[in-house]
């Protein structure tokens, strides 16, 4: 079991020298996730030493240039590497005509299929499921349509108890059913309750992305207590006028977030280039909420280790 | 005067970590130039020093990724930096819907104007022309329509020779039309010939673009005596068939095109990914035309020290 996230961009819609334009890499569970993918992500990802070809699934978030103009060139480069696995791409539903466009004006052909899977900003939708994780949007609340997105386990097995096993001479054909949970019954009729045969199981993880977004209460129930929470913090409470103008969050408001979701961890990113340093949106967001990171290029955390 | 060249991105559609794609920004005249437009180019101005708000002219060979993914980003940047000097966009037709596309599905407007000037691949065009430089392009042989560039300085002005004009007393209200290549009668009735009193102009300088090209000796005309032509290069000899196949050239043949257009220097640039090193190119090069530089990111070429 795995399950880390790597910042490749942690600037806002003016990439710097050291922000690139959002995008992040989720290792989960074996499944390799990109979110957002502004300009330079390609670069990102080949400076950061991410197998890219191994991403099959793509979640965009809005259309605003710093979020998607790195998707194309993403693409044309798996495409250009003899890649035949298909690729999913969640996001507003313009961005596959804008994609068929761009490809089609360059005489381009995919030889992989793109399967797209547009994103509504209606409420929660789950927009991926399997055996293991489960992975939803939600609507924020920016100047475009906009979601955020949540990567959660599901709950993972029950773990068995050798010593109790051992004790009651517990038959191996019943491993599979103790550790869903279930309590079989053996040959002799006795019912094997799986409480006395396991340990609860471990915890369940998951990752929430609220990029870009106002301060918005809304969202909250649709990211509570999840380990990490990343949430875009574009300026400070000195410049909130401008934040609520231009429909973003200060270090401030996205800490309160996280504390009245009752998230584990925080990270900030998505900083506006005005800001030379990090400590003070450091500083404004551990008034509120103390577990707090401040994102920056390259930063990789381990959700297995801030649990 | 000044005029030179500065390679943004030397690569091919792979862009490496050492090769980005394709674009050049060129300083003639005061102008502020930009030639194709990769993605990661508003990164590459940036690390460059270069003052892109001055850039108000940009040329967009075709419409592949790897030669105009980045230009929604910079135009992105220019506008959230404030700008209100409108940008003259030259290419083919289908980028201006494009552009309009992706700025409105991002309900972001431009608050410069952008001018857009389509290109045409039905011989040499003037795309641009003012009192110092002019501006052509020219049809490539490539998958997709491609057009060169090629900037002109036009004639520069005859030098008053000061011996000869102390000598015989010439008037300064005539050194206008002497400078010019007139030859004006004084009040006594004398024709004055500029051929006495001004020495020859300092020769014209000019730079051609090819990128990207199969062999094509058809644009040899467009290009003839250019002071300095960049010339793609994506493969080496060894390679010719796969640069037949996808219409690009070797180093041969862009070297035998420089030698054929007699120009004075080669760059050449668009290397494709699989080569780590470029000796091979230079030499296979060098073969045909001695006075061959191979493209780097960073490299500026000023053609007044070339000429």
């Amino acid at each position: 079991m795995s399950f880390s996230i790597t910042i490749l961009g942690s600037g806002a819609a003016l990439p710097t020298g050291r922000r690139n334009p959002t995008s992040q890499y989720i290792f989960c569970n074996n499944r390799h996730i990109l979110i957002d993918c502004g300009e330079g992500t390609q670069m990102q990802l080949r400076k950061y030493g991410i197998p890219f070809q191994r991403i099959s699934h793509i979640f965009i978030s809005h259309l605003h240039g710093d979020h998607f103009f790195g998707l194309p060139g993403l693409l044309s480069t798996m495409n250009l590497l003899g890649r035949n696995r298909g690729v999913t791409i969640y996001g507003p539903a313009q961005l596959k005509d804008i994609l068929k466009q761009l490809f089609e004006c360059g005489g381009q052909k995919l030889m992989f299929k793109l399967n797209f899977i547009p994103t509504s900003t209606d409420g929660e939708q789950i927009l991926f499921e399997d055996r293991l994780i489960k992975i939803t949007s939600f609507p924020l609340k920016h100047r475009i349509p906009t979601t955020g997105f949540r990567i959660q386990e599901k709950q993972k097995e029950y773990r068995l108890n050798p010593d109790a096993i051992e004790k009651d001479h517990v038959p191996i054909e019943f491993f599979h059913r103790l550790k869903k949970g279930e309590s079989p019954t053996n040959e002799q009729g006795k019912i094997l309750n799986f409480t006395k045969y396991t340990f609860p199981p471990k915890p369940s993880l998951s990752y929430s992305y609220c990029s870009d977004t106002a301060y918005f209460e809304d969202l909250i129930p649709f990211i509570e207590k999840s380990t990490l929470l990343y949430h875009e913090a574009t300026f400070l409470e000195k410049e909130s006028d401008r934040a609520k103008l231009t429909f973003h969050s200060t270090a401030k408001e996205a800490a309160i977030i996280a504390k009245k979701a009752d998230v584990n961890h925080l990270v900030l990113g998505h900083l506006s280039s005005r800001y030379n340093e990090q400590d003070s949106h450091l500083s404004e967001a551990q008034i509120e909420f103390e577990k707090t990171t401040i994102a920056e290029d390259g930063l990789k955390i381990d959700l297995l280790k801030i649990n």
